[in-house]
């Protein structure tokens, strides 16, 4: 005979080690945020590299790529440090497990890329294309993290610094395109278009960065953004947007531009890093939380079963379940030892504990919603890949350009090719 | 330095674990079951005995009580047999015990209501009310379950059971208020709207039960319902509810329609326990397929490590993960020991890993929002006993009387209450 305490004790118990887990994907998730930031410094001066002749990227290429190795031995010791059934407890360890196995796959295809961009025995739109796509595969690996997180508060600031992430790589991105064009001296019509898709597409991560993140993050946000060279980004866009096509820009301005980009992005990583710091503490205050309420639950059975060896909680007075008061039935309180009123504390306790994970669970499935949207542009690209038998980045370049086309945003687009896809031919 | 094939094969092993903790609940469903099924047949006898003076009901609701307390027997020896930190590696584990202990504590409530009920100190609609409690508490724990699932068609199936075991259970409290209409001789208005309130929650429940179930659980319903004595069952609910008001019921059919109803009961839990069954089956059958899978890649890895010892998995080809032919890049194919064949045959293996993941996922979601109107229900009933000071019977009253005064739907009604909620009264 198990009494019911011994489960609700049993019940925090879980929510604890959950949060546990979810405190260990949160590192991870800083671990790889230092990690991105690394590769999008390597991709920007292998960018400058390829597309110019100047020796002295070389040197600064060899030392981002220096750096990048350091932050991946950061991950990777990470990695080794996981218990190796540790997974098989996680919720949602299968999903991260396998973004993982991704992360670390794209990882590996880093030493033939830099040996090519070292070689000079590749263009710089494609290592662009290539780094970006390790890129990808990490945040890809953010955005598991944050939707299989188990606690709302701990998922919402995961969703914001998805966001952070996501918006930085688009920053990123416009980083690389723009040098490169300034670099070459012009800009073309497909160049212009993905530049302002890059624009808008790092804006919409933004504006979400902030709908989810917490008081605290915002303020920091702010005074971050006093320091961005905003005004002198918006000049040079703005030079990078209407030059005329086939050439007249400023290649003396590629230094200028790297630059001023760099030092927004630095900036946005010193945000990622304090939102981070604000991950690791709130998992750490949940599971402090949790711990206290378990404490209080165990004290409160020892109190039992100091007070009826052998047995475990008295019955309860009919309706007490109810919320009426015990008094009422006479029988009902004789079977109460324990007075009616640490049964009535032991029943509320119990409800309490059931409305607050119904809650949360409520609470998670509005957080996760919003990223609904990446979800329905993943499954699109994945209908054209296997439909049109094209690679991912194709598959984007045509949801997007069908997007540009149309006017509509993407995530439409998107949504009316799933609807559609039953008219679609079989896969080939 | 790990490999991403060793994470995919953690993966796999994360999916196992968590379908044999599901596997576990779906036995802890099935002793349940058989739990309620004996209840409701206490409940039903303890009506009659306390309806009437009749003297051999006495003998029949000893024979019941000893049977009810050898399934509790049951589940108790099957919670006994809970490793003490299973639940802590069991997704959904907070949740699921917090109902196991609130259902353990609505059956510490019997034997003090047996007592009364033995003593005759207690009203037939009482004992009702009570023993129903107390189902009720074990079916949150077969909905839980249900909600907490992490394979779609395990889902499916225990959201079918769900329906089927709440069905049989609106089945059971029209039996009981019928016999005590019966057994009194008189069913008042209020009895009535009850009666008419049972009758089409269990037709809800049953037309979901079947919405949910297989082919096989449905063809199996379906011979079932042929043995039904449905006709005798709606002539006898016709006498019921065309009665005068104030008396003219046949006292002699009380016993037609206990032995009519409990007939139907009787068949309905034969449909649990096939249907408790399919649940096993599926579980082991996912278990397996999993298991197979697991071994297919851990050949693999052994494979790997045999060609390529001390290291990973190969670098890929540029683009081999976006689904382009390796063969176009000369150094990536250089960086492939293992043959292009292979590194694509891990490639594809992680990416169907991923979208079957996010499948899953959907799919999971799309069954569990057949939960959503109970929980909206039940969110409803607890704002209102919190904000009138009701017991849950009272406030379940209250919102299904709104319901019929309106002429909507219970779950329109709740919508519209928690939709409301923010203009109610703060709580006492």
């Amino acid at each position: 005979m198990q009494s019911p305490l011994i489960f609700l004790v049993a019940a925090r118990r879980c929510e604890i080690h959950d949060l546990e887990q979810l405190a260990l994907s949160c590192d991870l998730v800083q671990a790889v945020s230092g990690l991105v930031h690394r590769l999008q410094r390597e991709r920007g001066t292998s960018n400058l590299y390829l597309a110019s002749a100047d020796a002295r990227f070389d040197a600064q290429r060899a030392e981002h790529v220096g750096a990048t190795r350091s932050a991946e031995d950061g991950v990777h010791t990470w990695l080794d440090g996981l218990a190796p059934d540790a997974g098989e407890a996680a919720p949602g360890g299968a999903r991260l497990f396998t973004r993982i196995a991704m992360a670390l796959h794209a990882l590996d295809a880093l030493p033939s890329l830099r040996a090519q961009v070292a070689a000079r025995q590749c263009r710089a739109a494609e290592a662009t294309q290539r780094y970006s796509r390790i890129v990808a595969a990490l945040l890809a690996l953010v955005f598991e993290a944050a939707d299989i997180a188990v606690d709302p508060s701990v998922s919402r600031l995961l969703v914001s610094m998805f966001n952070l992430m996501q918006g930085k790589e688009f920053a990123g991105q416009e980083r690389a395109a723009g040098a490169a064009a300034f670099a070459a001296g012009r800009l073309d019509a497909d160049g212009a278009q993905t530049l302002s898709h890059l624009i808008e597409a790092q804006e919409q991560c933004l504006q979400r960065f902030e709908a989810f993140g917490t008081a605290d993050s915002l303020r920091q946000w702010r005074a971050l953004q006093a320091l961005m060279p905003l005004p002198e980004l918006e000049r040079l866009r703005r030079r990078l947007m209407s030059s005329p096509t086939g050439g007249g820009l400023d290649r003396a301005l590629a230094d200028t531009w790297f630059d001023c980009c760099s030092q927004r992005l630095d900036l946005i990583h010193q945000a990622e890093a304090h939102l981070a710091r604000g991950l690791k503490d709130e998992c750490a205050r949940r599971i402090d939380a949790t711990r206290a309420e378990l404490g209080d639950q165990e004290s409160l059975l020892a109190t039992l079963s100091a007070s009826m060896p052998g047995e475990g909680l008295p019955a309860p007075a009919a309706g007490a379940e109810a919320g009426e008061p015990a008094a009422v039935d006479p029988a009902g309180a004789a079977a109460e030892p324990l007075g009616p009123r640490l049964t009535r504390s032991i029943v509320e306790t119990m409800q309490a504990q059931s409305r607050r994970l119904q809650q949360m669970s409520d609470e998670l499935a509005a957080v996760r919603a919003a990223l609904d949207e990446r979800k329905l542009v993943e499954r699109a690209k994945g209908l054209l890949m296997a439909h049109h038998g094209v690679g991912e980045d194709e598959a984007y370049r045509l949801l997007r350009q069908t997007a540009m086309n149309q006017g509509r945003r993407l995530v439409d687009v998107a949504r009316t090719l799933l609807d559609m896809s039953d008219l679609l031919p079989p896969r080939a």
